[in-house]
């Protein structure tokens, strides 16, 4: 068997290999803080570049970033009734401002400074940005309004996991107003394919945009759509969400304009956000039983250089000769920027470097011997194909000169190669089933990546909804959405019979 | 009297003026949350320059962004006692986790959701990132740790100023451990010198940089550096610190490694950090009566295009003839990056957003009518130089191409002059005093701007400082910091006559 990097393989304990990615890549740790975790440089550096990236894509597409409050007022909470249903069980509550020494050496909140209206911590924050929108909006000349915030939002979960779900998290938030609801409708279904874009073209994910099933809709919206991505065991993961929300929050928060003909009328809305679970996807999506593998796109350093040093005067030569590459590199662009390339000196032996960012999932790792420089050459590991047919790190001695002139090339087929694979795995391992029997026969297979069954169905409301639900729930089945752009319905709904009205995807998930 | 764009003027209410510029310049408002700011997209426009380009700096000189939790437990505050002196009255804290109805159809904490230990909200993050380096240092060859971390913070004010004084405010707060004492004193000169640069380069605002005296020091720390910005009613801002907090921290927190010589030894840690108070800063050194004006590096949008659109056929031609504008100078540069160049096409009346652009400070406004087109021209509205010597607004028709050629070199022009003009103002307000009378008869005047007095004193300590901070107060004056690479002292402490061992400045403050 081959060996490799990491302690635990994706086939032996799918679960146990994601947290030693996590360890292993230094992307992040525990805090002691429950439910919180520590993003750690290379963790928090892959969600810079994925803010950066879609960043850049939602102003391009006209929204202006603001800062709301971390508190809302208990009170706001109180007006969309469906919204507070969805969050009051996982919301952390402020009730005091200050701190007293009890007389016992131990600090308490002090009585004296309680809270005359307890504060939530955001969950999310369509009641504190609906009620800013009530002030900003007067007339149809003021729409549309298109926001978006980068913000930490809490949601008091009992079962955490690193960057899948986490008391605390990091996300963006967009929030729009329209003067009608074809306009908030077409706004929710432009974001969707702005996250379904940046998820394929950055991170190379491949992923699923349609829309999730009544019982999946967000506290308080019309329609939910999300993008669905499949990880390595065939679960799914909810990597974005885009929320119709009609004129709910705007009765509850009494969001009005002057229509052109001096009426006035409710506005229409919108929500839509993509969070640091966007890294857990990352991992599950591309990681192997070596580590992590970053796509070029969302990696901090796409290059990492690491000269052979030997604690002897060669050392110099050697190290400007790497300083000379990394100049060079930096002239070089790749995937339409300059190439980051990192040269590593910290004091740390140079083959657990490599490994270190092997495991960290570096695109191109660079080594660089006496004898790599007296050649001019350096010695290239690339990610995405680590080891040759028979089992070897496969490093290739390269002429400085042409690695430099081909690295911007290289890591643009790093990421398509990461995108290719996984898109093919997704598409592989998505089936359609012509009826219950075939579902329930497929998932009871015990299969390492089940994948997802593409079903028929009438699309029930209610309490027959409530029926599939349940029944999918025996198998810890959940409905993931109704794929845009699908083919017309022609067979029987497998669950109730009745002529089906569109597909839908079944799978387990995150 | 000339007329501005302002119903206040600076000299008739300065504090007036200041929130008039917040809120007809867009910058922030009120949310309706105690203490909390709603921060406006013209606002946090600034505050992302104001993040990239500090950020770039705090990279370049070797630290790495990371992220930890919103939340301290209770207890790690009781590490350190003189910290936790300073912040405990004016922390919120979180202590349950869960709403429930009341039974009278409200929602209120649910009893049985109480946290074991409370929460508190991050007033800062030494605590907690203390207890993270302590798991990650362990021998010399983990140090120096260098990181910085980009977050909300919140300190419960019972009196809140916009961008000054909120209770929950935005910053970077940087955090550092090191082998010695003399690397941990310079790395928080080093970061004081990049505020310091930061400052005057990217907000055109001048500053003092220097040590604040034993009573104005960060709670826990050894030593405090601050640099101290002017603004135009003579008051000082303290814009950025910096702190050494010798192995205060690293006691509290365990955060211990092994020399090379095998013995186990505390670390020297420190701290810094700049917040969303800078905003208010620039608006206090560069607003004038007529609103705010914005230094090119950290404004938004730098050349805002504003065609003069009648609804009529024309504006056709009129729009296309200004994206050709816009389109050319984004390949111009300035300041070292492309020209930010903004094309303003909503449904407001042209004059409107003149003095909309012009009370939101950017740099340029160019106007574009029919006429301007036809001869090839454009308007061009310099926010630093607004009216001529006639007191009329000072819009110069320009050639198209001839203003595309020199808008980068006057983008700089402009940066260059704000700087110059509070530079000048800063100089020019602080004066020495010899004695106390001196101090006391210069701030009883009520002069509009009395700007600072530099004293030499003898750095009294304990309850000798204590007096001599109360002699002060009395006069709403506080001591700000003791100026770096000061000539050396000669004289008397003004305070206790004793020899003067430097000087030191004195101010009212916000």
């Amino acid at each position: 068997m081959m060996k490799h990097a990491l302690s635990v393989t994706r086939e032996a304990d799918f679960a146990a290999w994601y947290q030693t990615v996590i360890t292993e890549a230094d992307l992040a740790e525990e805090s002691g803080v429950r439910g919180c975790m520590v993003i750690r440089p290379w963790g928090y550096g892959i969600w810079e570049r994925i803010q950066r990236l879609l960043d850049d894509r939602i102003k391009a597409t006209g929204h202006e970033n603001c800062y709301f409050p971390l508190f809302i007022p208990l009170s706001y909470f109180e007006e969309e009734a469906s919204h507070v249903d969805g969050f009051a069980k996982e919301m952390a509550v402020v009730t005091h401002h200050r701190l007293v020494a009890d007389g016992k050496g131990r600090l308490v909140p002090d009585p004296a400074a309680k809270l005359e209206e307890p504060l939530v911590v955001r969950p999310t924050s369509e009641t504190v940005i609906g009620h800013a929108f009530a002030r900003w909006v007067q007339s149809w000349r003021d729409l549309p309004v298109l926001i978006n915030q980068w913000a930490n939002v809490v949601r008091w979960e009992m079962r955490t996991r690193m960057f899948l779900r986490t008391a605390e998290f990091l996300w963006q938030e967009g929030h729009t107003a329209h003067a009608t609801a074809q306009e908030a409708q077409a706004e929710t279904l432009k974001m969707l394919e702005v996250y379904r874009e940046f998820a394929e073209t950055c991170i190379a994910l491949p992923v699923i945009a349609g829309e999730k099933p009544e019982n999946e809709r967000f506290p308080g919206a019309v329609a939910t759509y999300s993008i669905e991505a499949m990880m390595q065991d065939g679960k799914a993961l909810q990597a974005g969400t885009s929320h119709f929300l009609g004129t709910n929050f705007a009765k509850a928060q009494n969001i009005r304009f002057q229509n052109a003909e001096g009426q006035l009328e409710l506005a229409n809305t919108t929500s839509w956000g993509v969070s640091t679970r966007m890294i857990g996807g990352l991992i599950m999506v591309h990681g192997d039983d070596d580590g992590l593998r970053v796509p070029p796109r969302v990696a901090p350093w796409q290059v990492v250089i690491v000269p052979m040093l030997r604690d002897t005067p060669e050392d110099e030569a050697l190290v400007a000769y790497c300083k000379e590459l990394q100049a060079a590199l930096s002239r070089e662009s790749a995937l339409g920027e300059p190439v980051r390339a990192l040269l590593d000196l910290k004091a740390v032996k140079s083959t657990n470097k490599r490994w270190g960012w092997v495991k960290k999932g570096a695109p191109i790792v660079i080594e660089v011997g006496g004898r790599d420089m007296a050649a001019g050459n350096v010695s290239v590991i690339r990610r995405d194909r680590l080891y040759r047919e028979d089992g070897k790190l496969d490093s290739v001695a390269t002429a400085r000169d042409a690695f430099v002139a081909a690295a911007g090339a290289m890591l643009e087929e790093i990421q398509q190669a990461l995108f290719t694979q996984a898109r093919d795995r997704l598409h592989a391992n998505i089936t359609p089933a012509a009826d219950w029997a075939a579902v329930e026969a497929h998932f009871a297979e015990g299969a390492r990546n089940p994948g997802w069954r593409e079903v028929q169905w009438s699309r029930p409301t209610g309490a027959a909804l409530e029926a599939v639900v349940e029944k999918l729930k025996a198998l810890k089945l959940t409905l993931r959405n109704a794929p845009m752009d699908q083919p017309a319905a022609d067979g029987a709904c497998v669950f109730t019979g009745a002529p089906a009205v569109e597909r839908v995807l079944i799978g387990r998930s995150y």
